[in-house]
């Protein structure tokens, strides 16, 4: 295998296979991986890994190993060591099938955190030590940089962090990537902090490359594998409703002047209804639009593509195959329209306090007061996790959260009389959005919004069983700020555990 | 009565009396008050204004108005326009407990906001037009500024926005309050946002005075009235305890290098429980601290008089009698000592991060994994709000919380299996104390968190009781991430509403 993407002369000497490399993480160890929504994930490295853990457990030996990422991987990172029973510890992100199933049996402690706050409290020594950092990389510069891949995540921490580094350089990854991502290293710890010096969205504030000690590298891995791209699933009807009421509003804003034409900077969760809410602003009337977000995915490139996004900023590609093939075609062009960031400047509530960004998120259900849960099935069961939510939600402009009124077939409502887990308080959810309308929650009481929330966002099945709840809560409660019946409030969710429907 | 505390000409020739003041405030209109914590709250025109609304509903007339302040204010304001039932809604904070009998039995609509959020929403037009601001002063300079009083608050923001202004000039006020406070006419719109120029507690980035234009003045009323100082309630064994345990913690970080020697800026709620940390700081081996937070009360002063805390910067006093007059007759000496500054720019999320604070909030109750509600009694009744512990739980450094284990002589358990509301995820709560114990949660995944909140926090008499709850919640739930019992998990507040007690 040529080395062309591996310009150092030392650590091209340090290139070993991927079972090499795997040979130098033990038992009990910390790894901090490279990885955000499937892309720029190691790819080899998690696989040998996982080859050794299943021997030592045919052996009946202990194996397991904490793992840290940017958020979540693929099916050679998450999903083979989960199969292989070989994770401990997992932070902070997941959407991994087999490691959703270990962490809801009880068989892997998941810590689910906000995003941003990943790499300072790294920094702070509340995780504990880095053994060894796993990072993919789209090449290393003659002076030993580290060229970033398709995520940055928390890899300038885990790079600084790690007693040592195993690198994969993937030659998959574009290499017209390079000048695409931009990482500051201004960070520290109190008392030596400072502004973060961004003030636009498409500010660049830092360098191309990592830093890396040489010294630090362990061994360095090629690969040639592609990131997971998920495909795309078309919106569906409601999806494009949701989009309707949302882009509706957005109109409105601008129109009373409380937002600018161009909008602020967007910022967009992932999944069917994001994209329609994006597809629909292609032919939205506003123009020169901005992305401060997390991740960009297929929407994202079909406005930049329209001309009607003038950039977008975010720490990762979260893009079908059709779209990476796209991206991957003409990367020099689209270059100059983004730019990847470390995760804790993409969600830092500094930033996005101060430019003022239109928060975008989807949820699990909220209650009738406008309680979010994006995390918790029936409050116990871990979909995802909170990811970047939090970070953006409480630090937006607005911050509006989207979803279908039911799932499942109608059989659970995503309006609940109490959420049975709560990622989001009242106070940092401003409009929800159903297929059935949008309820604008800016500077109304609880009383208020439950009135909102049950009229407008509400499925007409169940909008007369929050009525009936709302109502009695207005008699039974213990106060009448936020009326609620604790011994029915979470009746629906035992409902559905029960019968399988939260209908009565 | 004289007006030497008036220099300028133009606004001296407005004086009027509290009730020809109070006649420009109509039914309907919404009111942007001063006042924050007890401090620096108009108390002539909001009594004029009582009068006013009483003669009204006597004559049968409506009369109601909105209320906006910086946080909490005292019996002339909340508590006689309440009692008159003259607040139609009210924002961002109340502790009055006539209004708080108002709201939850569903009579006034309190929208309960996180305090930095109050200003820019404001700004963002998303609370609605402000008619006239009533706001507190020290004093008028020569040429029409305005000397702050014992609070800043949203007063910069209330002047700013509001069509009429109506000034209260307060004798009682000491003077020498000129030039402690720091306002701060840096903020906009985005986009037009810019980093906020603060990097130490003590930095001074404004001005002494609010700038307001004479034009815009209806009147100025003259009073000589002390705020309200709520007596000081002495920390008892429990307190006590809550504090030797915190302070054995944070030697524990020093030592082990995760905190300087000095700490990070303290930020502390209010209490008796707060101030026995304060007090145990003083004999504690920590040297040259600074406080970044939002109130300054007894056991602030001590620190700074006993020379451990070298500055405090807050956004208002709260102040036992005593206390105050301690300061009131030292203020000179004093105000060199301490900052007073908007409540957006005391509580913004950007400098929070930045500076690393340590925040240190009480809390009503804690759930097993480690949410927080600070807010709501069972559930649904307000007790005061949520004031800026969101502010600062999220963004701290680290982020403790404190309780008593119990309540109400036993009969509440702070420790409960699901908060009956959730003011902060846990994700936001790092460290809970009761007297008890201290849960160290950093860098733990909820079933392990759970093991420790029961361990070391719960009361012995709800042990038990927590235990078998979890361990029936990880054979019955739904899912094992946060193991819970939707059919039970509020059962301990319907108890307690049933039969008053949680106890089985």
């Amino acid at each position: 295998m040529s080395s062309d993407r591996i310009a150092h002369a030392g650590l091209a000497a340090k290139r070993r296979s991927a079972e090499e490399a795997a040979a130098l993480i033990g038992n009990g160890m910390t790894v901090g991986m490279s990885g955000f929504t499937g892309s720029g994930y190691p790819k080899a490295v998690p696989l040998a890994l996982a080859d050794r853990i299943n021997a030592a457990h045919e052996a009946g030996d202990p194996f397991q190993v904490k793992v840290w990422t940017g958020a979540s991987t693929g099916p050679e990172l998450d999903g083979a060591l989960a199969k292989a029973d070989g994770i401990e510890f997992r932070l902070p992100y997941n959407s991994d099938p087999i490691a959703r199933e270990r962490i809801n049996r009880g068989e892997m402690q998941y810590f689910d955190m906000h995003l941003s706050q990943v790499a300072p409290m790294a920094w702070q020594g509340f995780l504990g030590d880095l053994d060894i950092a796993v990072v993919e990389v789209t090449g290393i510069t003659a002076d030993g940089a580290l060229i970033p891949s398709a995520s940055v995540g928390n890899n300038k921490t885990w790079l600084d962090r790690a007693k040592g580094v195993i690198l994969e350089v993937n030659r998959w990854q574009n290499p017209a990537l390079e000048g695409m991502h931009d990482i500051y290293y201004g960070t520290a710890l109190p008392p030596h902090r400072v502004p973060i010096p961004l003030v636009h969205a498409d500010d660049r504030i830092g360098e191309p490359h990592f830093r890396c000690d040489p010294d630090k590298v362990l061994a360095v891995v090629e690969t040639d594998s592609p990131d997971r791209n998920a495909p795309f699933s078309p919106p569906d009807a409601k999806a494009h409703a949701i989009a309707g009421h949302l882009l509706e509003f957005l109109g409105h804003e601008v129109k009373m002047g409380r937002l600018p034409a161009s909008l602020l900077p967007l910022q967009s969760g992932v999944g069917n209804i994001a994209n329609a809410v994006l597809t629909g602003l292609i032919d939205a009337p506003f123009e020169n639009m901005v992305a401060y977000t997390e991740v960009i995915q297929d929407g994202m490139l079909d406005l930049l593509e329209a001309g009607k996004l003038r950039m977008a900023s975010a720490t990762a590609f979260s893009l079908s195959p059709e779209a990476a093939a796209r991206l991957n075609g003409d990367m020099a062009r689209y270059r100059g329209k983004m730019i990847l960031r470390p995760q804790e400047i993409s969600n830092h509530p500094e930033l996005i306090r101060r430019l003022g960004c239109i928060a975008m998120n989807g949820l699990i259900e909220a209650d009738i007061y406008g309680n979010v849960n994006s995390t918790h099935l029936m409050g116990s069961r871990i979909q995802n996790g909170i990811g970047g939510s939090g970070d953006f939600a409480r630090n937006a402009f607005i911050s509006v959260f989207m979803t279908p009124s039911t799932a499942k077939g109608g059989a659970i409502s995503a309006i609940v009389p109490h959420c049975s887990h709560v990622d989001h308080i009242n106070q940092d959810v401003q409009v929800i959005v159903t297929e059935q309308g949008l309820a604008d929650l800016r500077g109304l009481a609880p009383r208020q919004r439950a009135e909102l929330v049950i009229g407008k966002c509400a499925h007409p099945d169940y909008r007369d069983m929050l009525k009936d709840y709302f109502a009695r809560a207005m008699q039974g409660s213990y106060g009448l700020q936020s009326p609620m019946l604790p011994g029915e409030a979470l009746a629906w969710h035992q409902r559905y555990m029960d019968s399988g429907s939260m209908k009565a």
